[in-house]
């Protein structure tokens, strides 16, 4: 037994399933262990984007962090823009970096850089082993970092000597915590500002939009408070017997628009809210004038009892407001967001798992599944795109069957389109949809917001992506994934529905109007 | 006037010509100052690591900066592992990294992260600019920091306000450094070392590689003594008409093999060699025992002149041994790395540039290229595979119609697939040959060699690409670029000719024996 046996078997203990991987020569004996701990499943992505990512839609589906294997500082450079969305939404993940032999390190190797800087900025914790004894300890300890609450990357530095060198130490047990309860101060300081409020709103975090959570947040919709949610969400539960939270939306302006006359805003797992970018002469506090902030349950309480609570101090109704069931009306003609929303909307399985990097073509489709099929929704929580496709990846490993939708602009997919490989390898059931818009079209609206005016030709170089146009259904093919193109509202909702009846990977070009 | 176009005339002003981009909303006033500002060209790449790279490709062959337009954290995170090849190479790249407002910093918006703890591991400067006014004087400090030398990836923080501000700077001049004169105390000891030594050996740099360098080492060849270079070298001039200097080689057990008996290395813009990766029981230091090693030039030094110093002490011929031209019989049957390396070195044109990153397929054509029409090598100075595909895009965009060939491992071509589309929407004359063995070839040896032994299930399912087989002919066309697949010498033969005679992106699928 080596460092490498001793950390996959603290992680198995720990109940560590998954091994999203990219691996390089200093990873070869964990690569190797591997094979002696059938429990973690390997899963083999051709870019470390794409395995971060994965990890990510595991944590949020499973509860339970994935590791991740990369390959020194560039390897985990690739991995790092899905890890700042995992930060930003929390989601347990372990990463195990393999580094050189400790002795090594001084001597400057081509692949040697400062790993602990690169990962610090997106880790809740950050460590690297000095011996095969310490590996199990130091992994126990990143499992329980990574599930916090409220958790996110824990990143494990695991230098070759430690993998390879025996060791005899028994697995470690990681420490978990659970959610602390808010202070019953909070509670009852709420109750009374809500009550004394002319309009007050409950807005909820990533942390917060679970079932509990929303069927306590309901009953206070149904009191006549009105609840939003931060406006991306790692994990939403949605649809048909779901309370459907109102969402902040995006552009500031359109926020404060949204929350005109709100004088209380009350904070359940979040932070007062922010604009995603500063424009000149916009602001970047998303709080109406004189309106006061109070938390509820700051992030990493227990904002499901929270609310509860505050439901019963307000006398809410037992019952919350639950959405019904309403599917939209086929579409035919021109294929818009709108019309293959709606397709989507109406043959979303119930327990369908949606991973969401659909930037400008998704607005109409949040709207569109409010009342679908009950599903969970998985959003851009860090706005770094090219998630979607890994994130559908992880979610599909650890959805156990559960069919997973992942929508994606075709600007946001280019990033990541490896992942299409991992789900033929694997044989995930996934239906990734690219809406093709041939351009990054939320720059098109950003160069003008940020006061940079109208595109000349050297900006509009830089916002199209249409010359030459990408051909989907030939990338997806390339990855083993079938796939096939839609440009009308009918051929879409066809293909969709076929994709829905059937398992496995698949991919559909939306090419839009 | 604002920052943005202060930034872009400082730029301008000293001499950078090429922006590789992935922009973002923080981004805008950059992309919309290039419209006034036509001396730069745009480049879109789909993904930040094909902007680093090419960044680095272009680099390499201007001997001037590009620079790179990266979005925040994360926009950073995709690019970097090709800016460790570049910090590796010494390349001189400016990194432009779009950052929130200066006053929107605190508020911690979703896509906030701590870029200069990202950036600092891989660049050689790191700064924010604060104010519009101060911009310019920043980018020409940026720049000379970029230049070196030695040099490397230099990297400006640019908050969204202090591009969108106005300003009334003029452009900075950048201070540039020639490379400073080696001491001549170290020629004179470097000469009366060789003299006493039984078998001296000079060990050749990344820098140390260009023509002036090679000609006054080719001398001392002629006068006996042995030459090696590096393993990865940014830019070396090779083939008919120059001299060939031996390559340490990668694993470190057979450099030593290759060195016995050497007891004096001289060193020559580079430092004493060290193993690429450890390995139980294996050497770190590839000197071997009794070894002295000895400086001649350090890093930043002008090694050529030194050189062409210590010849004349050594009094060593005039004339440099030169490779003579010299092509390969034409290969038939099975496609092997080196019967496509035949097809290679018959058909390279003469002046052509090599983006290598073909892993276990490159030796052979690395060896039957020694003696072909003169051309540039650019190698894989940082270990981090995807460095191919991208460093030809910069390449072929500096290049001024030189024809650029790429050759790639699946594998490592995977990474940065995405950079075929922006060779497409160029128009860049760049022959991308992808060696497909459907395998990590490497991995499955250096799983032995690090003592993990033979590949279990597991491991297997990690080594190995060919489930489902990558469609390389497939994804070009998606991407914009005609393909071919060839699997036989005959048929590469064909297909590698047909691609010199012509201009053009164009990708040959090697499907190897």
């Amino acid at each position: 037994m080596n460092g490498a046996d001793a950390l996959i078997e603290t992680l198995a203990f720990n109940g560590v399933e998954a091994c999203f991987a990219n691996p390089g020569t200093s990873e070869m004996q964990f690569v190797s262990s591997l094979d002696r701990h059938p429990g973690i499943r390997p899963v083999l992505c051709l870019f470390e984007g794409v395995a971060t990512g994965a990890a990510d839609g595991y944590g949020r589906i499973a509860g339970q962090p994935a590791c991740t294997l990369l390959h020194l500082g560039p390897g985990y450079g690739n991995g790092l823009a899905n890890l700042h969305n995992a930060r930003r939404a929390f989601t347990a993940v372990v990463n195990v970096i393999g580094d050189h032999a400790t002795y090594h390190r001084r001597h400057d190797a081509p692949l040697a850089s400062d790993i602990a800087a690169i990962a610090g900025a997106n880790s809740v914790w950050v460590k690297s082993a000095d011996s095969a004894d310490g590996v199990g300890a130091l992994a126990a300890e990143a499992i329980a970092a990574s599930l916090g609450p409220p958790g996110g990357p824990a990143s494990l530095i695991l230098p070759a000597d430690c993998a390879w060198s025996p060791t005899n130490s028994a697995p470690c047990k990681a420490e978990r915590r659970a959610k602390a309860q808010a202070p019953s101060s909070a509670v009852e300081a709420a109750a009374r500002r809500i009550r004394a409020a002319a309009r007050p709103v409950l807005l909820l975090g990533t942390g917060a939009c679970g079932e509990a959570e929303l069927r306590a947040a309901g009953r206070l919709a149904g009191a006549g408070i009105r609840v939003l949610t931060d406006t991306f969400i790692a994990r939403q539960r949605r649809g048909a017997g779901v309370f459907a939270p109102d969402r902040m939306m995006y552009f500031g302006e359109m926020a404060l628009t949204d929350l005109t006359g709100v004088d209380l805003m009350v904070l359940v797992e979040t932070v007062a809210p922010v604009a995603f970018f500063a424009y000149p002469d916009k602001p970047s506090v998303l709080v109406p004038d004189g309106c006061e902030t109070l938390g509820l349950a700051a992030r990493g309480e227990d904002g499901a009892a929270a609310l509860e609570a505050l439901a019963d101090a307000l006398g809410a109704p037992r019952q919350a407001k639950l959405q019904p069931l309403r599917l939209p009306e086929r579409q035919t003609g021109p294929l818009t967001p709108a019309a293959a929303g709606a397709a989507i909307a109406r043959h979303l399985p119930e327990g369908a798992i949606v991973s969401d990097d659909s930037v400008t073509s998704g607005q109409a489709i949040v709207n569109l599944t409010r009342t679908a099929r009950p599903h969970d929704w998985l959003g851009l929580t860090g706005g770094a795109i090219g998630q979607g496709i890994p994130v559908a990846v992880g979610a599909a490993v650890a959805g156990g069957g559960r069919k997973v939708v992942s929508l994606n602009g075709d600007g946001a997919a280019m990033y990541t389109l490896q992942g299409l490989w991992t789900m033929a390898r694997e044989g995930l059931d996934v239906t990734t949809v690219i809406f093709a818009n041939n351009a990054y079209r939320i720059l098109g609206i950003e160069l003008g917001r940020t006061g940079a005016g109208e595109p000349g030709p050297a900006a509009a170089k830089l916002l199209g992506l249409g010359d030459p146009a990408l051909q989907w259904a030939s990338l997806a093919g390339g990855l083993g994934v079938p796939a096939c193109r839609c440009d009308t509202a009918e051929a879409f909702e066809a293909a969709f529905a076929r994709a829905m009846a059937q398992s496995g990977p698949t991919l559909i070009e939306a090419a839009l109007a």
